[in-house]
Parts: structure tokens; C-alpha cells; sequence
């Protein structure tokens, strides 16, 4: 055996789930939409999106090899059609009406029952929304969508997008309370990293040791981990990790998405090993500075593409490219990465009780590349950050 | 801090990755595969098949933000067509032909590239696979997917779900031998849990030691882990882990799927604490003996309905209902879930080198359910257990 120890556990954690009260706000919110977009209903397929407005919450969805369905009506609770497997957990929610199925059954995976269910929607040539627009996908078979689109024929489906990223965009108090949680748990995290890390500690193991002291530290679930490690900086930021042994004059960057009650944190930290080469130090030194003006900017109506501005002007002193990562930032919460996005591209007006991603980057050197990223609620006087900060300086194991 | 020591690691672990000559062999069949099917080219959008064809392996599809890309055209290597921050680990891979873009780009997510790779097939009427089968979904934005097929009017798309499955189905030894290295970490850390778990402790808590168990024993991360525990049996296995302390008289089960390398192993483990009720312990004797009625069945040759039906034929004993979990195992692999499944309506032909679950279930007393779960990989003469077989009684701690 190895190391068996009550863990610590999260001191103060909030509560679990959330009442009914805010599904039932949420949907109302919804509704509104809804009927200003003149929908009839709205089906959702994908595990966020259900999980908002039913608060059906399981790492079942780790397999692909069922659909789950959630319709939103025009007035009403939400009505889930579902694998026969998932009807315990999901009578504990608030949802009333749900319809099941023996699942898996190729020949017939809950289209039935949506068929059922949307031919009324269909016979007056009603409209639906799905979700089609940018960051979504069709978690169903595409087959089985388009036998459910030929048994509904005068359905008219609309992409409802921009509605649910309004609502998920904007966080509830007690949303944001469990990622103050966890991005606090990340924090202690990575305070630890310098007693884990050493010369010659394969980067894989480090891995496995970040891991583990982040569920010590309280987190449920260590989703997303990536990183990168190399004499005087990284190539790479999405990379699995190696086996190489940490070395003296490495530039090393741990990327951690944990959870805590299905919510995430997702920021990095940059380490030198032994000695940081000047270079590095001054690639570290402009995003600790880009992050800072990022701080400075998100504020309630500043847009995404100023936000994004305002971290490419500093970071332009070293790398003027823009960054091939595409965006200095994201929306947070129940998944890794949401909407909005810090880009050129995107005009979102930021708002109060957002959380998001400040991620400046940038490439230097050789072919380097650096990230930093912190995690920050908006409140009306501006940010807030939810993480601890990183080191003014590229600290040095 | 807390526990700093270095991990155990993975004693006798087999190498990563896979030669290039594995992806080259896998592409040589799937275009076989197409030939007689008469299809131009596969595209191929989800992770488990742009690895299998590519090796591409990153974490990074944790976030939902950018659709990814690999066609395989009728001869010759895969083209990539995918968001630039992956381009570095790309190629690292056998793949040549990489083409990117700087994602995201919500009003060309890559469609464009994709449009131009595509024009020859659909100018000639041409016939591209997709994945639209059953346990598939489309990643990518339907509202994209609407585009690309309207940019492309001449393109007929087919169904290449069976093709992608016949090959998935059937492991290599080089896999064979990473889902070997996995389910022994898995048996490993399944041993300890009498260590670790005891009267008093918070559910959510034994999760947490769980996981970081199975991380000192050498898995690389635990992305699956439910359970249930209750007096005389638990009520579901699907759920995320209560606060609800374990007392004398709960039955509680672990189910986990715990990768190395990119692969899984899904097994489950049942425990009495202080003491076993009679109706848990004949449930699990049943399921005990179901499970071996499996592992005497599944030769190549069997269909998976005949698998379902050795299995169900001993669970009936207690319980003739069939099952709401709608089957008794499945494939495993680079997926906590794969195909086929062993159920009534599958009549897939086992053969020699398929990696498989024998998941027998029943309802028992006042609405109980148990679950037992081994892995197998079918050789010439018969299935060989990956896991370390369950005790034969239920086992008390």
C-alpha cells in the first residue's frame, strides 16, 4: 500500500447542488427568451446544458453510447427523456415529467418518445430551438437527428445559441461560490507545486503528484491537466506530458482544469527549474503584465475584443503574431472552456457576475511559447480575481 | 502540505504511443474497408477515431470550443484539417498533411479548408463517410455541418459507423497490452480499498482516496468513478458520491474508469461494511456465477446476444426482468464505453482480440440493484480475465 490518510478535504465548502428555486429561475429566464424569440420549445442534448436547467449531475455522460434529452416548453418545468438508467438520479432533481426508455436500443433511442412528445410542436409549425451555433455540438447520432427531423416534417428548428449563452454566460451567487471554491483549491494546488517538482522527477510523474494534491487539497475531479517542459521554455500547451526527467534550466508550465461539484478552474502556473534564462523571464514578465492590464479592463461594458486589446498591446512589446491560440481568454464555469471568447472577433459586451479567463500568451525565442492565465468574477466596481496571483517574478525551484 | 512522496509510478509499464507502422496498418484496412464500400473518403470529427487513425493524443478536447478534423482520403495518409494550437503536437504524429487555422473562428471554423479539401469529391458526385450510427454524435456545430453541405451540393454522405467499428472492435496486441498495464493498476488500487474505507468515512471522501489510490498505483487519470452505498444495497449506480458517511449494514459499490495512455479499464467492486445482509449476499453470488457464465461463453464465434443470454440466464434466478440498464457489458478501449453490446438486440460475432465487459445487474429486495463487472480480452481458446477476479463472496469490511 502507499499512503492511506484521511484528506483534508475542503474546508468550508459550500453546499452541493442548488435549490430548486434557481432551476425554476433559470427556466423562467429562459421562457422569456423563449417567447421573445418566438420558440416553442427548446431541446437540449448536451450534458451542461441539461444539467443547468434540471441539475442532473453524473460522469455517466463519460460514455458516449446514450442519448439524453431535456425539453424546455413554452411555460412549464423541463421534460426529460431519458435512458431508463439515469430515472433514479433524475427523480431526485425537480424535474416531474420524465419519460424513459431501455437504453441502449439502436433501433430506437428515445426518438419515439421525442416524437411523441414534438408532434404537436410540429403539426402547427411550431418552432424549436437546438443548439447549432459556435462551441455547441450534436450529441446524438447524426442518423437518428435526421430520422427525427423525417418523422417531424413541419418542424421548423432554430438555433437557440445565442439564448442559452446569454442565460450560462452570466453567473449566479451560488455559481459562484462553488468557483471561488475550487479556483482556491487550485491555488493551494499549485502552491505546492515547488515541494513536488524537483530536478530529475519525470514530468508524467509530476503530473500524477499535481493530481494528487489537488484531491487532497479538496478537488472531486482533475479533468484537464497539460503542460509543457523544456530547456529555456515549452513548445507545446496541450501536449500529454513526457517522461523526460525535469532538468536544470527547464521552463516549466502546469494547465489544470479540477472540479468541484461540476464546476471548474482553469488557470496555469510557470516554473523555472534550477535557473530561468533571461529570455523566459522576460516573456513571463510581459504576460504577468498583459494579465494585469486584462485585470484593469474587465469591467461591466467593456466588450471581449477591448479586453482582448488591452492584453495584445502589452504583449506586443515581445510578439506582435496575436497569438496562434486563437484568444487571451474564455468564460469559465461548468465547463473548461465557454463562451465568451477574448478575441478580436467577438464583440460580447462584458457583464457583472461574469467569470472568466484572462490567458495571455505568447511565442518568444526559438519557437517558446507562454501562458499565463488567472480566473476573475466581474462585479460592478471591476474584477475580482478568484485565484491567488501568480508571482510578480518566474519563480525558480 | 500534506503528502509529498514520489508515486510508485507504473512498475513494468509498456511503452506509449503506438510505431507509425500501427496507424499505417489501421489506415490500410479502413481503405480496404472503404474500397469495398465504395467510398471516396471518411471524415472523421471525434477523438477516439482522429487517435486511432492519427495518434493525435491531448487532453485538449476537454474544451467543447474548437472542432477538429481528420479525413482519410481513398489511399494514402490522413490529412489533418485542425485549429493551429494543435498543429505543433500533430506533428509529431505520421500524419504530413496538416492544414489549420487560427481557432476559434465563429464564422469559419475551418469549413472553408474543408470546403476546398472536399470540392473534388462532391464535383464528382463522390461519396464521403461520416459517422451517423449508433452511439456516434457529430462534433462540430449542426449549423456548420448545415453549411459545409450546402457549400458541397454534389456530396453523397453515407454511414461509415459499421466500417470504424468492425476495426475498432478487434485490439491490437500493442493495445491489448495497454488494457492489460490499466486493468492491473485498476485490480491494484480496487485491493486497497478495505484500507481505505471504514465506518464513518464520507463517501465523497473514499472517491477522493480512491482516485488518488489509483494514481499512486500508475493510472494516469481516473476520468470515471460512480458508486452507490446504502443499508442493505444502494439504489443506483450512476450517481456522484453523497457526504453521507458508510455505517455498519451499508452495502457500497466503486465503479471505475481509470486510463493509462489513452485507454480504460470500467470495473466495478461491491463491499459489505460490518456486516452482509443475506438478500445482498445472494445477489452478489448470483452476479458472481452470471459473471462466470460470461467468461465461459465469450469465444470467438458466440454472438454478443448469446454472451447476454448465458449471463441473464443465471441473474434470472433473482431477477427476470432483463435489466433497465439495457445490457450486460460492452466493448472497452480507448472509450469507457465501445461497441458492441452484450445485449438481445446485438448480434455481433465475438472474435479473437476483442476487449470486453461482462457487466451482469439485477434488482433485488425493496428496489436494490447490483452490479458486478470484470474485463476480458477473447483469445483463440477463450476469454482471459484482465481484471483479478472478484472474491467469491461478498467481502466484508
Amino acid at each position: 500500500m502507499s499512503n492511506v490518510q484521511p484528506p483534508l478535504g475542503a474546508p468550508n465548502a459550500p453546499i452541493r447542488g442548488f435549490p430548486a428555486s434557481e432551476f425554476a429561475l433559470r427556466t423562467q429566464k429562459l421562457q422569456a427568451l423563449m417567447a421573445q424569440h418566438a420558440l416553442d420549445g427548446l431541446l437540449l442534448l448536451t450534458e451542461p446544458e441539461i444539467r443547468y436547467f434540471s441539475g442532473f449531475h453524473t460522469l455517466f455522460w463519460q460514455s458516449p453510447t446514450r442519448p439524453w434529452f431535456l425539453f424546455v416548453p413554452a411555460a412549464g418545468k423541463p421534460i426529460a427523456i431519458i435512458p431508463e438508467i439515469g430515472a433514479e438520479l433524475m427523480h431526485q432533481t425537480w424535474i416531474d415529467d420524465i419519460r424513459t426508455w431501455s437504453a441502449p436500443a439502436p433501433s430506437d433511442d428515445g426518438i419515439s418518445l421525442l416524437t411523441e412528445l414534438l408532434a404537436p410542436v410540429a403539426d402547427t409549425g411550431g418552432r424549436l430551438g437546438m443548439l447549432k451555433g459556435h462551441e455547441t455540438h450534436l450529441r446524438m447520432p447524426l442518423g437518428d437527428y435526421e430520422r427525427l427531423m423525417a418523422a417531424l416534417p413541419g418542424l421548423k428548428v432554430t438555433d437557440a445559441t445565442p439564448l442559452i449563452r446569454a442565460l450560462r454566460m452570466v453567473k449566479s451567487e451560488a455559481e459562484i461560490e462553488k468557483l471561488t471554491h475550487i479556483c482556491s483549491i487550485g491555488s493551494r494546488t499549485f502552491d505546492e507545486v515547488p515541494k513536488l517538482a524537483r530536478e530529475g522527477l519525470a514530468f508524467e510523474d509530476l503530473f500524477r503528484l499535481f493530481r494528487r494534491e489537488a484531491l487532497y487539497q479538496g478537488a472531486d475531479d482533475v479533468p484537464y491537466l497539460v503542460g509543457g517542459a523544456d530547456q529555456g521554455g515549452y513548445h507545446d500547451v496541450i501536449s500529454p506530458p513526457s517522461p523526460r526527467p525535469l532538468q536544470r534550466g527547464d521552463i516549466f508550465m502546469l494547465d489544470t482544469g479540477a472540479t468541484w461539484d461540476g464546476y471548474y478552474c482553469d488557470f496555469d502556473r510557470n516554473w523555472a527549474v534550477g535557473r530561468a534564462d533571461d529570455a523566459s523571464r522576460r516573456a513571463y514578465d510581459v504576460l504577468w503584465r498583459a494579465t494585469e492590464a486584462g485585470i484593469a479592463a474587465a469591467r461591466p461594458g467593456t466588450t471581449c475584443r477591448e479586453l482582448f486589446h488591452a492584453m495584445q498591446a502589452v504583449i506586443a512589446e515581445l510578439d506582435d503574431q496575436g497569438g496562434d491560440v486563437g484568444r487571451l481568454g474564455h468564460g469559465l464555469g461548468m465547463q473548461l472552456t465557454e463562451w465568451p471568447s477574448h478575441a478580436a472577433f467577438d464583440d460580447t459586451v462584458i457583464e457583472e457576475n461574469m467569470v472568466l479567463t484572462l490567458e495571455p500568451s505568447l511565442s518568444y525565442g526559438d519557437g517558446r511559447i507562454m501562458v499565463h492565465e488567472e480566473n476573475i468574477v466581474v462585479r460592478a466596481d471591476g474584477a475580482k480575481l478568484l485565484t491567488k496571483r501568480a508571482p510578480v517574478d518566474l519563480p525558480v525551484i
